[in-house]
């Protein structure tokens, strides 16, 4: 086997860890052993909490503190969240007494709120030191603070954030001048339990590396980066889109998951759909008889239900991402269905030439439908047209539905929109039939 | 009116941006206009590239020109790159000379490559310089750069790049040392023509605040910050999650496009798939005597297909995304087709078992399925389970297929998988009808 450490002198870091991703637990923690103790550091840095938390648990209990206590408290935060409730306790206990507090305070929060995702470590001076004070100052807190140094909070006797200054900002002031003279003041702050979803278009709009974490009161908790918020940004796009696709968030890399889990995240969302779409069943048989004298509808049926739901499945997919990037709010749900039924009326009537043109050369090149066979072009034309239009219309409704019950506008996935359309769908299509095929084929 | 410039007091940013945006284009720029000079430079900043172009196009020649040469070369490049192809000359030619040269260089690149994201100025100093002489010149450069000056780059005498520094260990290092003593060698690079979505994987994976882009002899270009990278990764998102639904990238917020376009971006898809759903009607053609015996069969036809296809929408979304992601590799397409097999069988049981009882609960309370109700119950439960796994293995397969012929694999949307497994599925179902009701219903 060639070991990490071999091949670390030709791949890149990224490389590497695609190797070991590929590796089996025993082997990841063997070729992890045999690392040196610099390039060990580096790549345990490099790791997802996840996987920092199967390696930790591999090894004794000293090392065990010693790769914990190598990381900020936000990370080692992720890695005790990770681990199972009965560890956590050994491993906090491994902590410096700072670092456990800062710990302990972290996991009070939920995982997705800023207070969950901060790192409560930064660097802080008061208003009334000097440029040149607040530099000396600095160097002093930079030593122990990777993550977070490209902004100097500035903070009142009791903890409240009064300003902010870039290092920038203060390596280029005069040293003797106050840090309240050149501090930024009334600086875009997060508030402790804001949703990491809304944290990332704040820290976009504010085009800011870090953002302030305080609480109601403006006490200052810590800080939220930019690095923090690619993750976050990634993770909100994965989560919507799993469940967009039908499926509940599956938690963590596809190949990773057991097929067992990969099961039950599943099998709810198929088997609601599934007992929705037995409607459509039940909704059949009100129309038996009309199927059993034009047997030619029933050829049609699939063709008419699925564009509903491909124009629904659109519709929703394309609303859903306009809530969650903020350009669509519930409050423009008129527009957007004044839009979706201008744009189904359309996309309807393209559908509908298209469906009627089909039946004609059909019935003119194998003479397959009949003596009414313009009667049923233009049954299919109608139905299409009028399914195509109304699976537009649900498919950019339901979202906003979703999102004033307070569920996830993304739940309103492609399949859940197409299960509506298809039991609205046939409806539509047989009544569309009795009015057009009445008194000749019905 | 309420004008900006009163909100201004008590909105936020995010909050007046809101309020702009919803606005008429004359409002805006009137609203624009009626700002102080320190206000509208902040709010400006704070603009998408499109607003921003829009309003510079709506100023006089003269103020065209501050407003422009107000941005970093690379938003001003942005905002030329908005503008119709006549204006593009006019424009460039406000800049100054070395900006210009910038940004025409920049417009070279691909809107979507490394050279057409990264800002091509940066600190940078020489090797040989001691530590005290590298700030006293960074502290210059810095003056006139806002956005990259986090880290500082050594370079050759032919601009290669040779090594990085943070300002962080610039400030801990005694000032007699040697920048190249204490820079870090062999930084992670980024060459220029890297696509977008790989230098959000690069970002991510070294979690530095910005990377350094060169060509292929090692010159150094320019640099690509964190923030140029949430933006590039939201995008990437928002474009897989719009064709994953089966439409074409929008490419402008939602409320923004014209009705006229959002037609022509989901009619292309909507054709296809509507043509590709014609193939049901003909293969339902084939079917046509069975249907006639057993009318009860198309009863269940919609809930058949549709189950396959629910299942292919879970399937290809997961293997999408994590192909995005980079958790699944081409290389894994048998893994990932051995996991959906077994899922599929897995869901596909569940189903089948409840559509079993479906058939029997539905013949005890209401016999409508006549004497062979119970043939009628497997051939439903076969189906669905047959069709549920066909479906999980169209769906996982077929973004291999398609990234393996260059498409992108997210154009495998819910409904492409749906279609293909609708028309085979079809097939499979009126197979299976034959097998278990020949000599009774059929």
């Amino acid at each position: 086997m060639v070991t990490i450490e071999e091949q670390s002198q030709t791949l890149t870091r990224a490389q590497i860890k695609e190797v070991w991703s590929e590796l089996s637990t025993e082997e990841q923690i063997n070729s992890f052993k045999k690392l040196s103790a610099l390039d060990a550091a580096r790549f345990f840095a490099d790791l997802e909490a996840r996987d920092q938390a199967r390696i930790i648990l591999t090894l004794p209990i000293k090392e065990r503190r010693l790769w914990l206590r190598a990381l900020d408290p936000d990370d080692a935060a992720d890695v005790i969240q990770e681990t199972e409730e009965e560890e956590r306790q050994a491993l906090l206990s491994m902590l410096d007494p700072l670092t456990r507090s800062e710990v302990i305070a972290l996991l009070a929060y939920a995982e997705d709120v800023a207070g969950g995702v901060m790192n409560p470590r930064y660097v802080h001076v008061r208003p009334d030191m000097t440029v040149n004070e607040a530099i000396t100052y600095f160097r002093k807190q930079a030593r122990t603070q990777e993550e977070t140094i490209y902004y100097i909070y500035v903070l009142d006797h009791e903890q409240r954030l009064v300003g902010t200054i870039s290092m920038r900002e203060l390596l280029l002031a005069s040293p003797d001048q106050r840090v309240e003279e050149v501090m930024r003041t009334q600086p875009t702050t997060i508030l402790e339990n804001v949703d990491q979803e809304e944290i990332g278009k704040l820290m976009q709009e504010s085009g800011l590396l870090a953002l302030p974490v305080v609480d109601v009161d403006g006490h200052m908790k810590g800080v939220v980066t930019v690095n923090d918020i690619v993750d976050v940004v990634q993770e909100e796009a994965t989560e919507d889109i799993q469940k967009m696709g039908g499926s509940e968030v599956l938690d963590a890399p596809y190949l990773q998951i057991t097929v067992g889990e990969m099961v039950k995240k599943r099998v709810g969302w198929l088997t609601i759909l599934f007992l929705g779409e037995m409607v459509t069943a039940t909704t059949m048989q009100f129309y038996e008889i009309q199927i059993e004298k034009a047997v030619v509808l029933a050829l049609f049926l699939p063709l008419i239900i699925s564009s509903g739901g491909n124009a629904g499945s659109q519709a929703s997919t394309l609303v859903i991402r306009a809530m969650a990037l903020g350009e669509v709010r519930v409050r423009d749900c008129f527009r957007v269905i004044k839009r979706e039924f201008i744009t189904g009326l359309a996309l309807g009537g393209v559908l509908a030439i298209i469906g009627l043109l089909r039946v004609i050369f059909w019935q003119m090149a194998f003479k397959v439908y009949g003596d009414y066979f313009l009667l049923l072009a233009m049954t299919v034309a109608a139905s299409v047209a009028g399914v195509v239009l109304w699976g537009a219309l649900v498919g950019s409704f339901l979202p906003f539905v979703l999102k004033k019950v307070g569920w996830d506008p993304a739940s309103a996935s492609a399949p859940f929109v197409a299960t509506i359309v298809d039991i609205t769908g046939l409806i539509l299509y047989f009544t569309v039939a009795s009015f057009f095929l009445h008194g000749s084929l019905l």
